[in-house]
């Protein structure tokens, strides 16, 4: 951690305490320009991703400041992630209320911090501001990729494989239970404290990036509820999709609430929050996307696939009854 | 304006309604992917910034939506400007309040449509959340330079001329005449008018950049106050500098205020908001930068200079006793 600075406002002082140590991007000049510098590598596109997060609408007020650090960059490092692109830095937009004091700046940035580094993505540039309402953390993220190689929503064909990293709606039951006290209490610790995790801190399958950019015709993350998601995908793609629920992974922790709560199973599949990729494979290409996969260490499955069609995609269950949900993804609107 | 998609959530059709006719440049993918792709020319560099506005912070919440959408922009582009840049596009993370519904997004999107059109800054890509707090538009906007010719902060050195765009003061007096309805009251209409408008609409200096690039030794924009920000900037130089009060460029809008309050000349000296460039220029490029800063329309004047020594730039008056500010810029913290 950098010294106090001797002179400047309390905004340059709180930048150069709390931030300079992450801004270790030569073209960040140690927060002290107003701009930064980035020059991508000749046969490189830059992919640019913005998302915000707000205290009371994508996490709790109350929840630990490193943890929403860690949430604030994650969710744009999940996109690009999912985009095929390797991180490069972000900018970073902070509204802080009145009690967001130095205690909670300083875990703030520890956990931003620790991520910057852990996923190679360091503080460019910032603005901080004084705000009357709820903390608001904006991320602007830029990754890279070859020349005209980003993986868009689009490229789905008929035909192809539909793949989930991970497991799907831990991170919406997780919110559910903080919600619901009642039924948190029915479920064993470790099955609590797993979706508890899953929507504090979100994993971004960073590591899937190069098998994506090798093997999808089409890939988007999973943040506002697989169902919803995957209907995106089509839509962009020109195509709909098959999916059996029957495939789609879900964790030991999600299946003991599904056990006690039969409404999970439509929370799991709609919720938001997964960041876990949605991509499509074609056919010619499955084997090597599952051996790419398996040697970055992300867990696959393949639910479905692509069929020809505008309809929205068929979720169906074991008896191939399609399942028909009160609402498919999640809309501020 | 584009019709309403067929499906889709709120947020979907709120982004196609609105913001989609803001993204024409190719990267967008008319806001249908989850990220923005962009190519900088062969021998630029991308410069990066990013500024965030808040209702009841740094404008009403009850001024023309347009002209919130304009000053979002504008803020941004006036550093990017500042910094020898040629606006490329930008990235907008809306949070929005209930009370912001369809006929505030529209003018708000028409307000920043118009400006993406004139100064050749198109929509990338974007955020839309709902909050229970104040609006905030985050606004991350990126342009290019030749490479390695980003005009910094830190390049001052003694002798160099100190010299600002435009007139200093007006948007910061024009802040304070709408808290202070009295003081309005007294001014002619026209001077009234002249600094309500430049509070509310910022006039980045887009067309001094190729100058600032040709000849700057420094330069940054002035967003928090011009005493505060020579501070800045010479800080950066490891310099200091004396500036001649008589000197700095004022309104005749600010000189009516001033001629009523006597604390007004301190107000325009140390408040926000101007959004004029502050930069330094070495002896011998001097007539050339003037040349080249008239060819492009933009008011200059030289107001000191820049001298040896890290203390605080002197601010002198007519007899030359340095004026002491109580606060010298514009602090959140």
């Amino acid at each position: 951690m950098d010294e106090l600075p001797t002179a400047g406002s309390g905004e340059d002082q709180l930048i150069a305490r709390y931030f300079r140590p992450l801004a270790r991007h030569p073209g960040a000049f140690g927060l002290e320009d107003d701009a930064a510098v980035l020059v991508p590598p000749p046969g490189f596109d830059l992919v640019l991703k913005t998302d915000a997060i707000i205290a009371g609408v994508h996490f709790f007020a109350d929840d630990p400041p490193d943890s929403v650090g860690c949430k604030a960059l994650r969710v744009n490092l999940s996109d690009l992630a999912a985009k095929g692109a390797k991180p490069s830095g972000f900018l970073l937009s902070l509204a802080l209320p009145a009690e967001a004091g130095t205690s909670w700046l300083a875990s703030f940035a520890d956990g931003l911090g620790m991520d910057a580094d852990r996923y190679d993505c360091p503080l460019l540039g910032g603005d901080t501001d004084r705000t009357p309402g709820p903390l608001v953390v904006s991320i602007a993220a830029v990754g890279v990729v070859p020349s005209g190689a980003m993986v868009r929503r689009s490229g789905a064909k008929p035909g192809d494989a539909v793949f989930v990293s991970g497991t799907i709606g831990d991170a919406a039951l997780g919110l559910k239970l903080r919600r619901d006290p009642m039924l948190a209490r029915q479920l064993r610790r470790q099955a609590r404290d797993h979706l508890a995790a899953r929507y504090l801190r979100p994993e971004p399958r960073v590591e899937l990036a190069p098998a994506l950019l090798l093997h999808a015709s089409a890939a988007m993350d999973v943040s506002d509820g697989l169902a919803g998601d995957l209907a995106k995908l089509c839509r962009a793609s020109r195509a709909s999709a098959e999916v059996d629920i029957e495939r789609v992974p879900f964790s030991d922790a999600t299946r003991e609430v599904m056990a006690i709560d039969t409404r999970a199973s439509d929370v799991a599949l709609t919720g938001g929050d997964d960041y876990e990729v949605l991509c499509t494979v074609s056919p010619e290409r499955i084997d090597a996307f599952k051996t790419a996969a398996a040697d970055a260490g992300v867990p696959l499955t393949q639910i479905g696939c692509i069929v020809a069609g505008e309809r929205s995609p068929a979720f169906r269950d074991g008896a191939g009854r399609a399942r028909v949900f009160a609402t498919a993804s999640f809309s501020h609107f």
